[in-house]
């Protein structure tokens, strides 16, 4: 029988990419069609900007015009978990307020990420002070661990402290590692929180753990069916295992090449808009090679391009 | 006979700290009396808001109106090199455009550093939009080099490309490897730019080979005698093998702790003012014993903490 304990974010959350504009600025509309529509294909909510979002590429004022370009749209601040955490502190003060002042509590927050081996003594700083200044008894911190790109872990160490700091707001992590071993670690030592597996391919095996879902970029283009494993895991069906092999299989052909343009190339195709193409720079378009190869993964996965 | 060839910037050139009041934010008045001084104890220029300043660790805002204090307090732009390379393009631009209205044309720009393994297209894309984007003539674009921390090399490939398309504007490289091999193949493979070690250790060996000069953080508190060994080279005097052995025995205690947590140490206690010793998280003060090491080290060498 499946049991888990209760949080306050659960199931599965799509880290929505984000479309940009001729300009290379972030396109609010296409945006809010999006979100919507990872909604209403099962997500139980959104992770707007993080990395999948490319986040880290749009200035402050650009994160902020598109939240609220969300929150105008209708989407309700429960669904979403805004990514906040930034090089600059004041950066990650500025977001994080701003967004809990749209009643968006729950953000996922990157660890400053320029400077490397630094101290827990100095992650908890920089966490703390982001906590203190946004001053909101309601909100919601989910700790972002993804060594490879942040270079900058999150360790049970880390954790510990701003957890005994502040046990009313540390509320989960994702744990972008790719390592069920690191997932599992998290979900022993700390039962309270919600850990999210940053990849579909470990729902299943982690959910049984006691994770809390999984925030997985897939679920830009495959949301239905990572949906159906986690409601099948649910229910207790004995089809979860032949589910997550589905979903497994699919990620292996879309994290061949850099998943970014990958999922937009898929967007691109789906929506018939090939202003999805586009991202910001430091990332770039998949080769012809990279593009083709993809075509060929997903036709043998009789994946489907058309809108579900 | 020392020969070079001239570049627009030459010398000993200061990363300047940063110093942050009670709220860790950039304390304005310090920073102007740190840059004047260092110019006067013989800094050909500073480079400001590198990454011995915390550059990353600030926000836009916070790093326009420091630049503006300085141009106000009559430091000559000339003599300035400015840190605009941000993770955000839109951030990089602002910047940059912000500083060469300053007259600050003579930029440091570090690549976007969030996202790992990108392409050289990418970042030629990163930095042609932010050349494109300033559309200043008289734009100087050094580029940052900086493996360990940005984790986004400057390749041979991707200087050729900016070089190629941008050759008025693309002006040099500092090389923050701290691998002698690195900056030989440089100044070997791109003879007219500037290359800059990020590290004194490195002066009088690649100032043979042809660098401009160097961009090193002990410069904050050691510049009279580093510009002492860029003297004696340019004036082919012997003595020029010991100065050098004496900057690099200097070196060698300083970056034994983490470096900038040292520099603001010593500035601390050369200045007389104990609020140089604040960091902005995620950087923290020295631990007590790293302290009492370093205060061997630099008694050791007889270092005096006395204004120079």
């Amino acid at each position: 029988m499946a049991t888990a304990p209760q949080h306050d974010a659960a199931g599965l959350w799509a880290p929505a990419c984000t479309p940009v504009d001729q300009d290379l600025a972030p396109d609010a509309p296409r945006y809010v069609a999006l979100v919507k529509r990872l909604l209403e294909e099962g997500c139980h909510g959104v992770a707007v900007f993080g990395t999948t979002g490319e986040a880290t590429s749009f200035s402050v004022e650009e994160r902020q015009v598109v939240l609220e370009a969300l929150i105008e749209a209708g989407v309700a601040p429960d669904r979403l978990m805004v990514g906040t955490g930034c090089a600059a502190l004041s950066d990650s003060v500025a977001l994080s307020a701003h967004a809990a002042s749209l009643g968006c509590k729950k953000q996922l927050i990157l660890p400053p990420f320029y400077y490397k081996q630094v101290s827990d003594e100095g992650l908890f700083a920089s966490y703390a002070a982001i906590i203190d200044r946004v001053a909101d008894p309601a909100l919601a911190v989910y700790l972002y661990h993804f060594p490879r790109l942040s270079q900058t872990p999150i360790t049970h160490g880390l954790v510990r402290m701003l957890a005994a700091a502040y046990p009313g707001t540390i509320k989960g992590i994702k744990d972008s590692s790719g390592d069920p071993d690191s997932g599992q670690g998290f979900i022993e030592a700390f039962p309270k929180l919600a850990i999210f597996p940053g990849t579909e391919v470990l729902m299943l095996e982690l959910l049984e753990a006691g994770a809390a879902g999984c925030i997985s970029a897939s679920a830009n283009v495959n949301a239905p069916a990572i949906r159906a494993v986690y409601d099948a895991w649910k229910e207790d069906r004995p089809e979860v295992v032949e589910l997550q092999q589905g979903i497994t299989a699919l990620r292996m052909v879309l994290q061949a090449a850099p998943m970014i343009p990958v999922l937009k190339r898929i967007l691109a195709r789906r929506l018939g808009d090939p202003a999805w193409l586009a991202l910001r720079p430091p990332l770039v378009q998949l080769s012809a090679a990279q593009a083709d190869a993809l075509e060929t993964g997903l036709a043998e996965l009789e994946f489907s391009l058309e809108a579900a």
